[in-house]
């Protein structure tokens, strides 16, 4: 069973809102490689996980509970960059009567602006719903590593292109902090595929990115963030049987599993009477 | 962020194999109105929330904390029914050779045997891939909880239909349970709308089902499961301003904010060399 | 505006129960080239006509209105052979207790037994959902004209071969009502094209069925019904410009605008209690 | 059977093309919550209805006819806004020569401009097609009853979001007389579930919009359209056993069963010889 | 067996970089009536077809081995478009510092700059991926012919429009070769159908288009590009038998099966350091 | 340009029909990780190669080159099951006069008897349509060459399960030669990785199957068609500076470059005149 405080895993930077941004930044969401989809894969191997191997089981169940912060940090990165975007006093919105379409929507998904009230979805940055032909639980623990390692590799390197369309300070921290976490995802799998003899010589990692283009990754390394595994369980667990010693990326350092970060405060969003949300005020009169 | 136990919500009751029940039970973990779904569509719903009434955001979370359970029960549910359901030894497979094709997997979604290792599947009974688009978060509140209504109700319409599809016991207990639990957020959510000014009169539960039709229910009846909302918070929760008082359903009773259940373990499932699961026994020699 | 009468456009005959037929016999509701399709395609190419040449905009809007009657049609005819066939006293059915899935739901789409209370719904023959993407408003008539004469032929082509597919008189007789309806619409369109200087020679019908192969047909044929055309519209129409004079058909005879047939009951279908279906019992005492 | 006369059941104000607009107006068509799917939804459970209790089939089917009327009124106001918007002579497009990508086009669906002549589809404002899932046809009355609230609610809260997009009369008015129509929806399926016991309070309209922030809703209030339902039967209907007396919403008045409108024309709209609509020139000389 | 020589079918003429260009022109790469959608339509219908009359089985798969070559031409175009797009330094991205969102991206396709590297994707003009239930191989030998007829014409409609919407050389060479190609496909097939008897009249070439609209086009037509088809086959093919005397289109002319053209070099794309691709840099130190 | 010679890349073994067989074997055409994703996935990554490092080009394009043989294979084998088997005559099809619905039917995908005349579709097992979105092009070298081990591993694996579905001799030979010809790809993508500095210890083939299990790989592997890559270039290619010394295998041996099999006849299909197929008999008289 599963239990909640509620924390972020990461801040959120304040800064101004940015609909467009908000648009990419679904990709990380609900995008064929993307937060949803990691959550969701990690669930279905650990859940059909076989054998007696559940050092194995944990780290895939281990990577899954770091996932659902994920995909909420994301969702709250998206309300922060829609927050007030909408409204003609946003920047650029010199009022709708005349103009032929609100300039903020027309680069934004239509969707945050008509499904819910400016708010995170279930989609891609193209705009198309999550799929569960997506997930992938082959039964064959190799099989499962390696498909993982793909999906984390691809992470980091659709993170770092995505990092690149926008100087919001909101959007660049929490692409940041994702890259650095698939970072220590990535390492993890690796390393439980060198537990089973391969030597991945120079390859980790992948992409092999320099740090300094991404500046706000910095203090995450700093602190270790791409060679810890955090440790979400209230049982034991067997997951240091892999995360232990030196860590398979070129960069070098030691796995180590450590407690999650110390939690930042959940976003209060405000109320958007145009948008009718939450659309209480007349109710309870 | 999300906290683990290594339990399961209910008990896993042994029974023979049936992948042709396992194939519709898809339905439950990965249908329309399916566990997936509702997992998502309160996860969106609480990190979308805008406004100070929170005692609704900590409502539309507990659900969701308990839906993750949900989907973790019927994904071990499915795999119990699908464990051996291949072999040559299991009933009414008489061996494959000569034979078109097995029996067992005639009456089976064949991705069970084809895309993991037996093992449950982010798809509907009829082998569709489950869809961001059915993830509903409205904005206005209002629109959330009837939405949510809808959801619960369907829930146990759908669970009593096919309930009755088989006798097998390790199907009927999670259905019954979930039946259960099915019409205690149905009623969590009807309650939350009166704290709005709604009378429902007669109307729920909906369907308006005869306990006795579905016995394994009778003991979750007992033991008040149709009127509780468990708490997985490690914090404060607002929740009791709406979970207090005379329940909205035609049975009545009083609904109470009560702790989980006490927790039933997680099966260890059996390696299966045929399907190359985990497949680790020459690598590690 | 559209006005209604409740009326079928051809009977319903009764026979057992056919879960089975009524799967396959989805394909001709909500499949690629089915009843939904071609209703929407000819509302969307109607509603999206250019220029004054309107013969033709009432030709595609007068299809487009005998195609609602047709939905309507293989709505209620899966629904006459779905009902009761979940029963326990159904033919086959011995009982659920102790037997792993009940036999009809097996060959079923488990849908029809799940979703609704054993009705029809908007997929195809192999469980897909119908999909907007196969509708086709081209713009240009030409190309509207062609496609839909290959959506005619198509739909020829796979009634006469789920025809073969089960001798139960309900699932055959309107399957009979449908392939001389679609080669009206076959006969019209290819006219249409005729009017625009193709001269056809033996093309037509396609696919080129032998008629008593399907005796169900011959009644319809005796009646004229593939060379005549139904007129639901309550205003004039320019459709007679169109259709007049000889049919393209190699089987010859002349094309005529008539009224549609008298019309048969809508089938008052029974309640079922177990389905919960509709389930107002209780409400109303 | 389903019989037509040639007029639209509310005017088309002329204005500006705006393809922009016309993009964000498929969500009303094509969208999870647009026209394509109430029209659908209660065909299918007027079809699939199933008791005695026949005032309710004659409701659904009712509402179903209206909303055929207003798919194509919603497709009539698209094509509207799109008709000369690719051309060069259109606002804001000075010539494509030299330019990367005529203006128009790029605010635009794409395909508006590709797959018709300027002409309404079977998508949202995403551009995903529409998809038979999202139809629900549940069985249980109750259950249809409390989907189709939130399916009209759904209605208004996006009508009322997508206006602000956009000050364009076409756009507006179309949108302006939807919201009505939809409030009058969801007043019937409201009074429907009254009749089964539930007293409302102050829960409707949802949501609790400001008719004043619409104006050109103010009309149709007048009118009385927020409280009728439009008969559009040639023969007998049940539905004033359900319609009738003071209308659920806080805003009150009277419940009745009226002639629908009187009908405005449909448009004729221009040939586009650029886009080879409809490219019969040369076919006839 | 399928044989290779790097070579181009056509050539790609150089021009600055248009990502919104290439955008669009994913439709004729990945949409509804697009060339995959051909591709993978004739591979189907050639291996699924059925009898001895094989002068159709190679002319469908004489086209299908064109399509392949017509696949590789887009998505090279596509490429070239979008080669260099993204870079701070193309004209009208001033630096993204500070900016909301890159320009460029704003009228992309975000998925040109996330999933790979500035390059082509299996998707259409409004991003939505390739579907498989697009290909159709009815079985009927007439049934496929229409169909294909369709295909056809709606690949020269779609890509006049999409020509209109820039004038980038690059862009609109491409889509001149592929509409004279298209052209001579259609007449091939119009071809196969007056071998069983149809005559066309005037209706061809569908749409009716101006040669001297698309000036791009004149020089594949002088070299007798529309009546020629091109054979690709290293063993005999009876293609001739069809193959052969007037063009069925209005435009007239001789219909040759020929060699298929010299061949243009397939370009050699630039590395993206910025873009991790192809990332080796520092993998081969 | 690609080239053809009417040849099969390996043999259709004949054997009795097997609808249910040929239901099972589309996965291995249109599923997520079927033969139609290996091709299309393939020619993107090689048309979107960047960089001067073309051994890698020349590897991605000629293992495409090979996997449109497979799809073309798959494709004739899943038509020799389906041959014969919806006739009266066919084995356990005691005529379908009285009875529910024709067995072989009832096993099968329907789609295979109505779509097209008894032939290949592009579906999985699950008759879910191919889709787009499964193909991956990362623009990463590492990126793409680690998805498609995933992709040739879970290739193996797939097929060694579907294998143990039917003893039928045309299905079994097939997945024979594609689990090997799937291993080869494998060894390939391991090789290129190898070149890059991983050392893969024991780890592959994944899955590590038994060749005694599946009998009809031995004369694939005796041949050495494990560790061969056919060549399919018509023009020089770098492939040969991956493609040597020792296979990264845990089975050894030596990688080579090869020519492709000798070719196999094509089979020409019996007419179903019962299914419309080709259906020109009365055409051309």
């Amino acid at each position: 069973m599963y239990y909640y405080k509620e924390e972020l895993i990461n801040q959120i930077v304040p800064d101004q809102p940015d609909p467009a941004a908000a648009k990419v930044l679904q990709e990380i969401l609900g995008g064929h490689f993307g937060e949803m989809r990691t959550m969701m894969q990690y669930f279905f191997q650990s859940s059909n996980f076989r054998g007696k191997e559940t050092q194995f089981r944990d780290l895939l169940r281990g990577v899954f509970l770091e996932e659902i912060a994920h995909v909420e940090l994301v969702q709250n990165t998206i309300n922060q960059l829609l927050n007030g975007s909408g409204e003609s006093s946003a920047p650029g919105n010199a009022g709708v009567d005349g103009a032929p379409l609100n300039d903020a929507i027309k680069h934004a998904n239509p969707h945050h602006f008509i499904i819910g009230a400016q708010a995170s979805l279930p989609v891609d940055a193209a705009g198309n719903p999550w799929n569960g032909s997506w997930v992938y639980s082959h039964g064959n623990l190799i099989g499962d590593l390696l498909d993982n390692l793909v999906l984390e590799s691809t992470g980091v390197l659709q993170k770092t292109r995505i990092y690149e369309m926008s100087s919001n300070k909101t959007f660049r921290e929490t692409l940041a902090f994702l890259i650095v976490r698939d970072n220590s995802h990535q390492n993890a799998f690796a390393k439980a595929l060198e537990t089973l003899g391969v030597q991945w010589g120079k390859l980790f990692p992948v992409p092999n990115y320099d740090i300094n283009k991404y500046p706000e990754c910095k203090k995450y390394i700093d602190m270790g963030y791409h060679n810890s595994t955090f440790n979400f369980r209230l049982d034991p667990t067997r997951i240091a049987e892999i995360i232990n010693g030196t860590s398979p990326s070129r960069n070098g350092g030691t796995m180590t599993v450590t407690d999650p970060p110390a939690g930042f405060p959940v976003p209060l969003m405000p109320e958007m009477p145009n948008e009718h949300s939450p659309g209480l005020s007349d109710m309870q009169s």
